[in-house]
């Protein structure tokens, strides 16, 4: 099967979310895909602004948008009856819907009746799509890179996005492969995999990152953590699916508990890279760690240096802070 | 929530089965759970007896089954239109119905039909139920033991079934956990755990498998392999979610290849004892293997015999082929 893809350009609903950081799916979108993104569409008293032209439906339309992105968490997770209206407008004025929100779209009773009537699509990303195969782990060309972590939320879409962009720019040919909700949304496509039935996200991954070109890197974004209490299967699976042969190893300075799982420590960065490259071994078994990414965001620039020193010297591999330092080093090592 | 439980006593259904050993669901039911089997349904030339009193569904519904379990394989998959029309009756004599076929029972609109229309219950054990929570990986009271395997299909159901059983004897009080679609229709209750969205799988385990008294045995079936390049995510989650003090690995005697995954090696005794005690380090830090169950059915006894000297030699630990020789001496070290 062919995995679905969201049409560019974007129109970025804000709706009247009444705290900008919510809007962080939409502030993603216009860093690393602007080429995506035409303009932003907020009712209101919204507090978020991407920097995109304000337009409404109709001149979206005019300028050639194809989907309406949800680029804010919805409060409580819900859609609001007045965002809903305004979704169903957009499939009117002839664009697809794109959303991560944890109600799907199609649940919604006015948006589906709307879909099957204008024929536009409800792209929820957070389902998984599919059917999907059973892996096969069999070797396949092309080189992959996957992004491991000591927890959840600790960088690991960044610092993927970051390492193909530095390829791009060195013209290595390199893809992007979205794991996550917001990853898809992104980059238009790829497989929420903490989605997929359990028997099938190998496969799915396999499917995600094909036999390619001896000389093409996959970026693949990272999942949970294999000490994870909750998600370490997933973070397993993904791995062995992707089969790759190197990875980089996220991290946040300074965070000692697993987010949101009191009395769960986070795994070292010794830790994570022994577990990858002992779970590596029948998939890829020359797997290497490439290097490490850590959020020292809470850090002032001295202190986050000193972090990153003594991780290369501890591990004798590059780290970097990707927002604050860029990912040239790790892609130097990389290449290398 | 409370998990469903299929209703006792069953009257197994056996079709036309054109070959006995397709019925492997029934003769697991009639060998494990007698007391849950009240008599067979068999359809003109059909190749399978389990040794269970012939009735039809009148004589049945009269005697008190509850459940009408659909005890072979299907030809293909798929479920023949002479099998349909008599589960429809079945229900109109109020049964319930039972099945682990791929095809579920309510994608036939006649069987959903039927349902909806006499309230008896149709009961997809592959089907995952749920919706189930995130994982905790919080310690939990109760002593647990988990099967885990160096392939997939090596025994490990059996061998969960024939130490609860031999536990039970002992009058040490225990509880099989069924982790898959046949465990689940033996015992009536549990989790095909491969079917469910991999986010949740640990929580679902976590679930399955309660805090219980503190002499408690939770025996719990396997699933794949740590090395397998398909399942190993699942088998990882169904770690992560046991939390088991011990394990036991179950094995093949002379597979060398992982089953249906040609070019891959099946796993070593040793690496899986590795690997399980690796990666049971955050939620079961103490955890150690009781022993190795291996399926010698293709060797002379006395071979059989050699195989199971020369793993307890290399492991210091009780290893036995519970078909052929019990569970006896793997239960003394388990409660030693």
């Amino acid at each position: 099967m062919t995995l679905p893809s969201i049409a560019a350009p974007y129109l970025i609903y804000l709706g009247d979310t009444p705290v900008a950081e919510l809007a962080k799916t939409g502030a993603g979108l216009a860093f690393w895909r602007p080429e995506r993104c035409l303009a932003q569409l907020r009712e209101p008293g919204c507090a978020a602004d991407l920097g995109l032209p304000d337009m409404d439906l109709a001149q979206a339309a005019a300028a050639g948008a194809k989907t309406l992105v949800i680029g804010t968490a919805a409060p409580g997770g819900q859609l609001p009856p007045h965002w809903a209206k305004r979704i169903v407008e957009a499939m009117e004025a002839g664009l697809d819907i794109a959303s991560g929100l944890h109600v799907p779209l199609r649940s919604n009773p006015d948006l589906a009746a709307t879909a099957d009537r204008t024929g536009r699509q409800l792209h929820d990303v957070r389902l998984s799509g599919g059917p999907f195969p059973i892996g096969n782990g069999l070797p396949r060309s092309g080189r992959r890179l996957l992004m491991v972590g000591t927890d959840c939320a600790v960088g690991k879409k960044y610092s993927a996005l970051a390492i193909h962009r530095e390829l791009q720019d060195r013209k290595v040919p390199a893809t992007f492969r979205a794991t996550g909700q917001t990853g898809v949304l992104i980059d238009g496509h790829g497989i929420a995999v903490d989605a997929i039935v359990a028997d099938f996200l190998a496969g799915a991954v396999e499917q995600l990152t094909p036999a390619a070109a001896a000389d093409h890197w996959d970026v693949v974004e990272g999942q949970g953590a294999l000490i994870h209490p909750a998600y370490a299967g997933v973070s397993l699976g993904l791995l062995h699916g992707a089969q790759p042969e190197a990875f980089v190893v996220c991290h946040e300075a300074g965070r000692t508990e697993l987010s949101g799982f009191p009395g769960h420590k986070t795994a070292s960065i010794g830790e994570i890279i022994e577990l990858t490259t002992i779970l590596s071994r029948r998939v890829a078994p020359n797997i290497r760690c490439a290097g490490i990414c850590i959020n020292t965001a809470r850090l002032p620039e001295a202190e986050a240096l000193a972090v990153l020193a003594e991780a290369e010297a501890e591990h004798g591999l590059p780290a970097t802070d990707p927002v604050r330092f860029g990912v040239a080093k790790l892609v130097d090592h990389l290449l290398a």
